[in-house]
């Protein structure tokens, strides 16, 4: 059955955990096909992985399945899952990972993966990826429906995603949620969301002692030398330098607090 | 149908850029074959992205898709194209990208893709790679017609891909074009072409204050404390050390100048 | 014909070389699934690559074809071969990177590739990764028979893979092997040999001055900030730290000598 299996996780492209993982599904499944997300989530950052998958997870045809593993309670008590959206499947441990996709999708329903006669017959403590989720997920996609793997339930693990917060004074609170390969710093603003609240006003963006104004539609009329502001491509509002790191330039950090004020 | 498109960036390979194309290409055509050549093209280098896809993309199959986005004008005026050379399509932004495609063939033809119909629904500014040219190069995979998509243009971006000149005293002067993983020194100095003028004589390549005048048949036989020449799998003359980085040895950097005497 | 072809090399992914490779393969066969295991094994460590390869060949279906190029003798006298082991093939250059295949299964045999019809028709003398290994496992893949690409030899290059010695007084010197994405510390002690050994004794392992007695079932039960002992995915025990990196923790690094002491 040709479907489609992404991988994400912070295993690095150094070692052969990732090829592993694709060994495993390609036994059990030999036409599916396998996309990589990423596998440079920094290690044990839980957070990160799923922001990123929520970055793209839609891009993808209805159906693909994906497969994402940072880890750091594997071996222990903590629940394997399987999360079903409107149109995608997602595989993985219970800690937060598909929180943004139960941020997205109100209807999108887990379960315990528990039957152990899908996972390898010899299970380690230390891989799931290969030994648990890649072998689900390759049940999966050949067609084994989703009540097979385990019961429904209903408190998996969910991570606080949105960090806006509003003063009365007007202000609006937020932090640096990514830091992308280019130095574009993604903020916690959603633009959809902000327009209308700005209501056509300018807007200001504070980060450290730096202060931004410049909103631009492109980075050609950005400037190289001074930070501005951008609609990047998940729709969260940017720091950004022309050809250039904005990381680097106004020295942001993942977590770094952001206060947007309009008018 | 079964075709294959190839991916070259500067996207890196921690976000999600990458596999949102991919994804977007797999929703038009999933039976795609998807091959990476490679996202680490240093941010905005036109020049190097260009040359990196000129020494692979004549190994592929013919009817190959080779979509490649090094894109610092995203969201501006610059123009999307596709590029069909003799066995080969391109898409990608009209930034001199394909420069060296139409360096090595004459009759390579661009058309200014304008339809928009085939781009995503929603078009960002900031990542024309997801929204414009994965759905172009997806839809051609899929057979629809290359004058489809927008007019033939004659007047594409191309650089001056060739950096070699002949003095009057019969050295010939060149560059750095490229420093390779393993710390080799791709030199603007096409073996091919040279060998008719050398006609037999020994060279002696000088960079920097460095002289070289050992040209060896494998990396076997060559020094591993002393810099040698090597003909490189490009066709290129390379500067290399055995077993350690050329580009370290000698100090060397892409740009720089290199001289080769005959005699 | 449905085959999977993996590839593991040291040519890093910032290049142009695993993509002509895959475009090599491809033209002969269209129809192969190709998988990365890894290109940034250390240049010219084909111990690690060996090595890594190990963990993983048997993860994948039987008949998948790995082709390995760790080859700082490429263009030299050095030997192409194709390994037969029960169930993989592998094809590479006879430098000892298939050494632990040899170690596993005795049955595998080896074949000097000579037949110089499968190969690329120009070939370059420093990249046979393109113009002999690919061309031959894409000509594997559409079921030419082994014998075709040349004779059997009794006498591939093998490295010793095994670092265990048994001292006298009961301690089992062995060493680091490969530190891997997290940091984690793998030696030389293949857990189900030593498990008979030890006979439900505990162990103390050394390594320069520091001592390390525990070992624990999972990451999440052990310590974040002392070194602990974990059996890892490979089967062999591993020296890890909580969300951390035992290699920075402990100062390891590969070759580094373990002593396990039991009782």
């Amino acid at each position: 059955m040709k479907r489609i299996i992404t991988l994400l996780t912070d295993f690095g492209t150094s070692d052969y955990f990732v090829a592993a993982m694709k060994g495993v599904i390609l036994v059990r499944n030999p036409e599916v096909t396998l996309v990589d997300i990423t596998h440079e989530i920094k290690p044990q950052d839980v957070r990160a992985g799923g922001f990123t998958l929520s970055c793209c997870y839609h891009d993808f045809p209805s159906g693909t399945i994906h497969l994402a593993v940072i880890d750091p309670g594997v071996g222990s008590e903590r629940r394997a899952i399987l999360v079903e959206s409107h149109h995608y499947f997602f595989v993985g441990p219970d800690n937060g990972l598909f929180s943004f996709v139960f941020d997205r999708d109100s209807h999108a329903c887990a379960r315990h993966v528990t039957k152990s006669g899908y996972f390898q017959p010899h299970r380690s403590t230390t891989f799931h990826g290969r030994d648990v989720f890649a072998p689900v997920a390759a049940c999966l996609s050949l067609g084994v429906p989703p009540e097979k793997f385990g019961a429904l339930i209903n408190d998996p693990v969910r991570l606080e995603v949105s960090d806006v917060q509003m003063s009365v004074d007007g202000a609006i609170h937020g932090s640096i949620v990514h830091i992308d390969h280019f130095g574009n710093c993604v903020t916690s603003f959603q633009w959809e969301k902000l327009k209308e609240r700005l209501n056509g006003r300018r807007v200001r963006l504070q980060i450290g002692k730096t202060e931004i104004t410049d909103l631009v539609p492109n980075y050609v009329v950005g400037s190289s030398t001074l930070p501005f502001l951008i609609i990047g491509s998940a729709g969260l509002i940017e720091i950004s330098v022309r050809n250039g790191s904005a990381a680097r330039l106004v020295g942001a950090a993942v977590g770094d607090r952001v206060v947007l004020v309009p008018g």
